[in-house]
């Protein structure tokens, strides 16, 4: 469990940093200043984590442990210092990817240990992991990750879907959370890699 | 009680379904994939009494008790499978005007349950009548069925107070229940009828 | 404290209030009705302290008491009939900077009060300022005052940090609140009287 927990929090960690970069970059987009590149990394690097958190009741991770918080800054700033990230869009898509199946994994699994049922957890599972690209898109004023056609939901809710599964049969916490993580990243990197989507609603849309 | 609790049930359930229809439709709009559709029926079926228990301070509502979002995804299935929906949007109005009914009743009568004073209990109710369609439309890049000028909110709001108001004059939960579900719904229904609407503001709009 | 706490809650409902015009002045460019103008009043007056409040765990300050509601649909009827806020745009620039210091102290005041550490504090002061006007952005489909390069979350955050700083210093929170509050409003004073921005990043966008 020790491995576990440290594996886990170094993929927390992770993940935030990532997700904070990726909201950074949008802000890059438009050339806003530093502050406004700190403003939109802290919003994407916690926000499915925060949204996770108010909705199954427990205090809000970063608030009580701001490191979180300061990890999305520093990856900001080092957007913005290095100007990284221009022409490594690539490398931050596969990062992205990383983050987002231990999101998926991290966010049901704090669900499940405070009791809260499958389904739901499998939910928090995918909001924890697509939600604060979604605040990210929506306060960029730009259509969400929700709205193009490449697999992105659907990874984070396999992985999750994966891990709650196991762990109501009982499989080890960190055999569970693997598989969870290598389905949700395999999945993902299919879409990366063949262009893997899955069908669109068939009939006249109206 | 009991005839008024199990009518409430059935309201809510019901209006669950109908919101979640009219979200998976969004996303039928642009020939998503299944798991979008889940996604926007999901956050649209139960993104209003959400946000009301967030405020009010409750266990989210959905969150123990998972079947609701069970009913979104049968709700978005459907559409999916059978194609329903194509052709039927007026019969989505009108299932959507008694969704927002009772909606508009059940968000202000838990509130008032729960000791919060009668102005935020109405707002509760026009919280939880309003606020998926309002998530639906702001997730989609639409603008948002606030921003239309046909009376959605109004209509929530006159049921909410009407059952507020009888409410705290000790009318009975039910007869009070039934009145502000009548003035929801048939307000709404002059404006889908008759083009009802409000006076827009009248001075020079800067 | 007794006059600090005075002060503080006049600057309270003045910021609800200016901040609540300011979104019904959103949903007068609409030529909207006025249940409009109060629905966007309201969102735009309390949604930077909900938000603290959800995140913080406190009891979201208005549930309780919905006067704050109240000023906010009071503003809205204001300039419903007088045409209050037409050709006076300037003046409610000043007013929202006001409203906007005065938020970034409050807000992390509160959090500071309940134990919230620094970084986390003068987040919520960044919040409680600048919320309300972004979701009041989100909500009318339009771009955020994020994405503007004019300053506003800049002068918030050094409000709220210069507030929050002083005060681990043990200064009296009124001094501590003053300086804070005078931070804030000179920084976005400049923004408006003299065009003060930050540097946008210098690298290639993508």
């Amino acid at each position: 469990m020790a491995a576990l927990a440290s594996t886990l929090t170094v993929l927390d960690y992770a993940a935030v940093a990532v997700f904070g970069a990726s909201g950074a970059l949008a802000a890059a987009r438009r050339h806003h200043d530093i502050i406004t590149f700190g403003f939109f990394a802290a919003v994407t690097g916690v926000g499915g984590g925060t949204l996770r958190d108010l909705l199954i009741g427990a205090p809000v991770f970063w608030v009580a442990r701001p490191d979180y918080i300061a990890v999305c800054l520093v990856g900001a700033l080092a957007i913005w210092v290095f100007g990284w990230g221009q022409g490594r869009e690539r490398l931050l898509l596969w990062l992205d990817a990383v983050g987002m199946a231990a999101y998926a994994v991290v966010g049901a699994l704090k669900a499940v240990s405070l009791g809260v049922p499958p389904l739901s957890a499998v939910i928090m599972g995918v909001l924890t992991a697509t939600f604060g690209g979604v605040i990210r898109d929506v306060l960029a004023h730009e259509p969400s990750v929700l709205l193009r056609r490449e697999l992105y939901v659907t990874p984070a809710l396999a992985g999750a879907a994966v891990f709650v599964g196991l762990d109501a049969m009982d499989v080890s916490t960190i055999v569970a959370g693997a598989m969870g993580f290598v389905t949700a990243f395999t999945i993902r990197a299919g879409a990366l890699l063949f262009g893997w989507r899955m069908p669109g609603f068939p009939g006249r849309a109206t």
